[in-house]
């Protein structure tokens, strides 16, 4: 079968390579959509990083470089090994991209994703979702309805990464948020804040992701900081108490102070963007009003309460997918398209068939 | 009476002003002893901070520059105004020195310390513990047990500081804390840790301070970072996990980056120093430790428990007075002596009739 394979920097392959073998307590799927990540950009950019680099196999996948990309997929059960419940051929899923050791237990751990040397299918090595096929542990395979199009359920693992930020400000039904950045993941954490039902404000400065954060709904405003004071005007909207929670999905430093900035006391900002660097924290402010500045990373326990609210159409995928393309098309209308036309996108889908 | 009067950077004068007028629901207090704290300091050399400049009158006590300073007392009561219960002349007591809203009902306010405008008694106005009598709003009158001395109880303040920084944590009994830094503040944090049934491991340099951590026994161990990696020899202690909790109360990048690295997956940072910069926060670990980073200020609450802590003797507060000066010489042998030799020093009492 065909799989888009990363060597190093640079350095991404479309060859032909086995089909996996299924195992017990696996699943075999059929690959139907995959979303290329701002993480695989980084890879593609700047890593390895979270790749094991060749001849440094991953503690827990025991595979190094060369390995499949891809972890934003969905597809079609094909078949189940032995002792796998739950699960049937035809059924359509997507896939809790993890590789967690085999000790740790996800039903009773609460943070799962925090065991050491936590890595993601698709990076640090169990094949991927940019191959036609691929074998999967049970317990990383989330069934989604039938009536939900799997273009679209490719998009629920991001929405999961926008979730558990969500999850980890402790936010909650009529509360106020600021989201500063429209990118895929602002747009997301957003699209999950609305659908919970809070207000939702974001900060954006490039005119294509204010466009798209206005089309698609998220948020009750959208505003520029370069025309209006962001901040103040969060206040304005709120008796003059700020937010109750935000969201940095930006990774730029002013974005970060407007944040802590327009916080109410006792709020809480959740960084969900990666720095490439120690940003500088306005901890005087952050102390004064008791800030609490709170790290996330993917998801935990979080696949089955996104489901649900894309199956109760509060979350409406389709405004996000911006692109599809073939699996050779990868590099050339995947990576250099972001790289060319970051802000006019949000996700662009492979099809691995194609 | 006399009192420490701040007129501006540079500039405290002893001088000789009128007695505070007792009102209804107010409490007269001879104050025995008043601490000088480093924020005290800050004024002293930087300010005005927190003292409002001549001409710009703070909005609730409605007082500027002349004030009189000093927020960390103790006394006896000598008369209770109209409609004060609970409190009577002999009373020993130590004051919350707020300087808050009386819109505010703070007995069913979390968090009254953080509405708007929030000053201390000491630099906002409304006379303050360097000066030999005040008279206080009964709400942030204290009593402590007579069994207590006085030099002791006018440290239950920065205790309390200490206290809410303990709660802010969210931490518990049993559980494992770092704290970056042995000054005052760092000290007392620990103190109520240990309190409050935490292991306690501390890291310092300076010889004067990690000798005064020892003899006061508030760790279970003092780390030199210049002599061991603190965050490893934690993580030796906790079976490679982290702490559960940090403080950081030293103001110093490169301590706040090992707390970071010291705690465990999910930690809890709480940042009590104050910081005269935005300092470079480590969020590429705090990302993926999915680490909270929070701010805390002053207290809330705090007192009945700090007090209870004193009174049962888990925390000694003795070895916390390193000197005893009249109010003659809060700047010769206070101010000059904490400048010159500030890590010999956790806390310098004033008698203001002395
Ligand atoms: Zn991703
Ligand atoms: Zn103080």
């Amino acid at each position: 079968m065909r799989a888009a394979r990363y060597y190093d920097r640079h350095d991404i392959r479309i060859e032909e390579i086995e089909e996996p073998q299924l195992k017990p307590g696996h699943v075999a799927i059929d690959v139907a959509w995959c979303g290329i990540c701002g993480t695989d950009l980084h890879e593609y950019l700047e890593g390895p990083i979270f790749v094991p680099p060749h001849g440094h196999p991953h503690p827990i996948s025991g595979e190094d470089a060369p390995v499949t990309m891809g972890h934003e997929f969905s597809g079609t059960v094909t078949e189940v090994g032995e002792g796998v419940e739950g699960l049937a051929p035809g059924q359509k899923v997507v896939v809790e991209p993890y590789i967690i050791s085999d000790e740790v237990d996800i039903e009773n751990t609460q943070e799962y994703h925090l065991t050491e040397n936590m890595n993601f299918i698709g990076l640090g090595g169990r094949g991927g979702g940019l191959s036609e096929k691929i074998v999967v542990e049970s317990r990383w395979v989330h069934p989604v309805p039938d009536s939900l199009e799997l273009d679209q359920a490719a998009l629920i693992e991001p929405l999961a990464v926008g979730h558990h930020a969500f999850v980890r400000s402790r936010a909650k039904a009529g509360d106020v948020a600021i989201v500063g950045g429209a990118g895929p993941i602002g747009l997301l954490t957003a699209a999950v804040l609305r659908a919970e039902g809070l207000t939702v404000y974001i900060s954006e400065i490039s005119e294509a992701r204010k466009a798209k954060a206005r089309e698609t709904g998220v948020a009750d405003e959208v505003f520029d900081p370069r025309e209006v004071d962001v901040a103040e005007e969060v206040r304005r909207r709120t008796d003059g108490r700020g937010a109750d929670v935000g969201f940095e999905c930006s990774s730029v430093e002013v974005v970060l102070d407007m944040l802590i900035d327009a916080l109410r006391p006792a709020g809480v900002l959740v960084n969900v963007s990666i720095w490439g660097h120690k940003p500088a924290v306005d901890m005087p402010t952050l102390v004064l009003k008791e800030i609490e500045l709170v790290g996330t990373i993917g998801y935990a326990h979080d696949h089955r309460r996104v489901i649900e609210l894309v199956e109760q159409g509060k979350v409406d995928l389709a405004p996000f997918i911006t692109g599809r393309i073939g699996l050779d098309e990868l590099v050339s209308k995947g990576f250099d398209e972001l790289i060319n036309n970051n802000e006019s996108h949000v996700k662009i889908l492979v099809d691995p068939r194609a």
